[in-house]
């Protein structure tokens, strides 16, 4: 039997997490006449995400009810989209089937990063067969060196991007978090739990006075490139512009792009530079 | 010439920061029959502090008038207490001695923390002797190994302990901060320049369900240890309380106890565990 391509693997099964990166996904497949179901994790993605499109709502706990809906779905190939918050144990609930998948990986491993290539291994072990987010969007999707709108970081933003790039790093090899806020050299903030758009709440009330800082997300050096990847959209600029940053510095070629021609209006309308780093 | 102990050496010059600790070395020093002077830095230091004590104002930035005030009052024993947030180079404005200072060290040093061993070389270059503010406390001013009030940590805390000492060291190795706040296993938040009590508030909005985290605090590794040590009091335990956490650890006969029947009593009304904790 040789390997079938397109429409005749049968739909595309979408792990759903929140934010805007699963529905845009979603128009993705549709513009390409690709079918979907979608796997709604509850309390994670949003209600409007499954509009219109096959879809069940699951527990993350629930693993057992989720395998059981993929495969009643025909799906046998999987994207993990949108973030998922990590639950306590308390809050996760396993089923039996989580049950088993944490008697194997350990509990401990709930906040631990390896996390996720575990739960990858566990969907290839029951057959399903896991791909990128990124090798379902357009070619566009992925950030691309260099600065992607009008205006560039002057000296003083060049230097907290490098010392910001080092320091998400770390804070990605501790299994921590992706972003960090450096203005003029200060840590005004690490991001850990609470995910980008928290970390730039609070430092709109943390920005001392003079220029302005950057945001600069890295992908986590142990990252399992399926999953979590980097993510930016219009809504990360406007958040950023109100913590009076002066621009955002990503992995070029690891950041995903939730609409490019958004975010660089976006960027360019607030005067803030949106640059893709590497190395 | 000997050297002479007591009052003999003048008043003790306090450059005194932000929080309780400076009022409490002043408190210490008053009993100890120590006169002081205080050097309160302008929009660090709280008002009261400086109740009834001889002192005056400076900016952190007005290096020259500073050095003229400590010593028009006879000041040649020197000490900092309290926090003091690092301003932006914007915020300094440095006169022409803090500008030399800077000409000498770089004003890339203003997010390093080799800065604070760098202010304390230039205070004895100008003469001054500088002590460690434990050694003007009483004994007991030191978290001991062990836990301080009734409660103790459980296997889940332990492990939640472990994990966070880790991460805090690592933390700042990086010179971003000394706490985290980890609970079962995953990591609330980090503290950078918002600090601890900015921490404990956001974290009441992340905790998960089930058991509650721990903060972990830890003094950084290249820390100066005459500056900016770890402290902990009774409002760092109602804090932690407020945000759901079981429990306390920091760093034993490192970290400064504010009050520490205060802080016991504020442990075991709210049920959480203080615990001094070392390698």
């Amino acid at each position: 039997m040789t390997e079938t391509q397109g429409t005749s693997l049968g739909p595309l099964g979408i792990v759903a997490g929140s934010g805007a990166l699963p529905r845009r996904l979603i128009e993705s497949c549709r513009a390409a006449g690709r079918e979907v179901f979608v796997l709604a994790l509850a309390g994670e993605a949003d209600r409007t995400t499954v509009d219109g499109v096959p879809h069940a709502w699951c527990r993350i706990g629930a693993a057992a009810r989720g395998f059981d809906l993929l495969r009643a779905n025909a799906v046998t190939e999987l994207v993990l989209a949108g973030a998922v918050r990590r639950p306590s144990l308390s809050a996760l609930r396993p089923d039996w089937r989580a049950a088993k998948f944490f008697a194997r990986v350990g509990y401990r491993a709930l906040g631990d990063d390896g996390l996720l290539s575990a739960v990858i291994k566990e969907l290839e072990r029951e057959g399903f067969r896991v791909v990128g987010v990124d090798k379902l969007l357009e070619a566009d999707a992925l950030l691309p060196a260099g600065p992607l709108g009008q205006f560039r970081p002057d000296a003083q933003a060049a230097a907290d991007i490098e010392h910001g790039l080092r320091l998400a790093r770390a804070i990605g090899a501790l299994d921590i978090g992706q972003a960090v806020v450096v203005q003029q050299g200060l840590v005004l903030g690490v991001e850990a739990i609470e995910g980008t758009d928290g970390l730039l709440r609070r430092c709109a009330r943390l920005r001392r006075a003079g220029p302005g800082g950057v945001l600069v997300k890295t992908a986590k050096p142990a990252q399992e490139q399926r999953v979590d990847r980097p993510t930016i959209g219009a809504h990360t600029v406007s958040l950023a512009a109100g913590a009076g940053l002066r621009g955002i510095a990503a992995e070029a070629g690891a950041t995903l792009i939730l609409d490019r021609a958004e975010v660089i209006r976006a960027a360019d309308e607030a005067g803030l530079f949106v640059v893709g780093v590497s190395g």
